[in-house]
């Protein structure tokens, strides 16, 4: 029996580099500012120097998105207003860089890789897309498992192979994307299974619904996770996740088996995190959460995965908007660890040990 | 009598544009993605567009980081354990590029220009300082006024006048950017008297300073925000203010006269900013605060200003470190706005109205 691209992964991901991420701390006390100073950008640089292994890390660029797609058969349920299509549709708008993650990645010099993993809808016409689909959308969730352990294991690779893919190409960091109308549904069940919490704290309003259509939402949300508690990680997977983000948890780990940082998007890319640390617990060190969605189940996630995001600015548009974002500030952190000087080598004085001067 | 630089860019401060504002929300409506899904980035699009007059507004870049430098006679009364010469030293380090906001000044393609407006040491053999001392320090506003009415006046020409020459220059945003050893001090002083909040509350550990020198920095701006509290907001700057704090309230208001948008940095620069819209309310409508430094005072200023900060990222250092990150995102709300699809332009379907379906 051959050994996927996943379980190769899994194998090769190895523990971060504490003595570097020390290394970085007591580097900054070297660097011409007050220890502590600049908070999460010193924490955020000790974080990259454990990741690589060295300090100064390397900056986390030329950066590259995989945005992965998805449908999900939930959405006969009428748990969002969207119509399915909208997924293909978007993809072709991400492809044909009109999308808000298309601006954003423009602005930033970030590579995007739109997937098909799953769509639904027939993407011939559309250029710029990466034909990976492993089958046409989920089953779906609410009547069954949402698809095979062997569909869920295929997308796995997918998201494995894809990452290594752009690591190949010479990218330093991967930035999670998705779109996948309904895959917000996917994604709290696997959150409720996943971090043991209830169906009416991580189920959202995703891309905005009323109230009767949120309560639909949480009553299948509720249902599924009921299904699939107790199962294997892999098997939560396959009963209530989506294909875009078994993907999004196969290239996390795929980047972390290169000792890649991984920027995490929203509350669907915080699902895939808990998948990939749940196979594969070392990846956890390979994460940086870009952002807190207004999605609850966001929260959730987060602190299971012990993450503080590097931005909160009350964005749930998902595609890798919040990841992309926080790109800057996680290269401030690289670059300040190798660029600053240092109090000798810039000549300025340290402040008197401890205590300031009294009065004269 | 002439009109001072001052003067004349107060005058000039118009209202923000309302109608611009309202033009930038509906078109958010018509991008591609769910209402409001962009969250912080979409009232920041509106707030540029209300700021320039149009929608979708121009980016703020180029953008200018004004560093203005100037040192504080309170330093006699061991409020920091920082030497006085460290203010000329870090100049020097932010003129070479040696500091953090130079690091970060690079990496964003930011404009610095430093500006000694109070150094008290001889800075004659450093490099790229523009030269607009006002005098070499203020006296110690804990034995009497910091300086005089005429020092306030002249130093908030030179943050006018600053302001309209990086504005004339080209730049499309205000960076504000300071260096002082001890103006953590005066900034709790004015921020006390102009938000009429205690010193316990707004004076915090600066630099990093242990319990008894806090004791003492506490004492000091209290007795300052006593002796100082019912002036005129001039005669409370020149009190207990400081030159570079002058001086950045006199570039935020000539910003605002020129329509430009001001990322506001950390606690110094709040301190300036409440000066600001004391002496020219309308220029409260061009102001972005950059971050939510952790120094007490910022909150209890980001709050009399009505400013919700761009990030939070436990940050204490000043130099303008939290404003130049912040202009990526700041950057974003207005590419976003300009360059995004159009569900019409791109051909993707809108929800359905208010709704979901409800299931077959």
């Amino acid at each position: 029996m051959t050994t996927s691209s996943f379980e190769r992964a899994v194998r090769r991901v190895v523990p971060v580099d504490e003595s570097a991420r020390q290394a970085a701390d007591e580097r900054q006390l070297q660097l011409t500012k007050p220890p502590g100073a600049l908070g999460r950008l010193e924490s955020l640089g000790a974080q990259l120097s454990a990741i690589a292994g060295e300090a100064p890390p390397p900056p986390p660029t030329p950066a590259a998105l995989v945005v992965f797609a998805a449908d999900h058969g939930v959405h006969a349920q009428g748990v969002t207003p969207w119509p399915q299509d909208v997924t293909a549709q978007m993809v072709a708008n991400i492809a044909a860089g009109g999308a808000a993650v298309s601006v954003l990645a423009r602005q930033h010099g970030v590579t995007v890789r739109v997937v098909d993993v799953g769509v639904a809808t027939d993407l011939d016409g559309i250029d710029g897309v990466t034909h990976r689909r492993v089958r046409p959308g989920t089953d779906d969730l609410a009547t069954g498992p949402a698809m095979s352990l062997d569909d869920a294991r295929r997308a796995l690779d997918v998201g494995a192979e894809v990452a290594t893919e752009a690591i190949a190409a010479g990218h330093r960091s991967l930035l999670t994307g998705e779109m996948g109308i309904a895959n917000t549904t996917s994604a709290a069940a696997l959150i409720s299974v996943l971090c043991g919490t209830d169906a009416t704290v991580v189920t959202g309003r995703g891309t905005g619904i009323d109230d009767a259509t949120l309560a639909r939402k949480v009553a299948v949300v509720r249902a599924a996770a009921q299904r699939a508690g107790g199962g294997t990680p892999l098997e939560v997977l396959a009963d209530v996740g989506g294909l875009e983000i078994a993907a999004l948890a196969g290239a996390i780990v795929g980047a972390a088996a290169h000792q890649v940082p991984v920027l995490v998007d929203g509350v669907i890319a915080c699902a895939a995190a808990l998948v990939a640390t749940s196979l594969a617990p070392e990846s956890g060190g390979y994460l940086i959460a870009g952002h807190r969605s207004t999605e609850p189940g966001a929260t959730a996630a987060l602190e299971a995965l012990d993450l503080e995001p590097v931005l909160d600015l009350a964005m749930r548009l998902g595609e890798g908007t919040g990841a992309v974002s926080a790109l800057p500030i996680v290269t401030s952190a690289a670059l300040l660890l190798a660029e600053m000087a240092t109090f000798d080598s810039a000549g300025v004085t340290r402040k008197d040990a401890g205590t300031a001067r009294p009065p004269r």
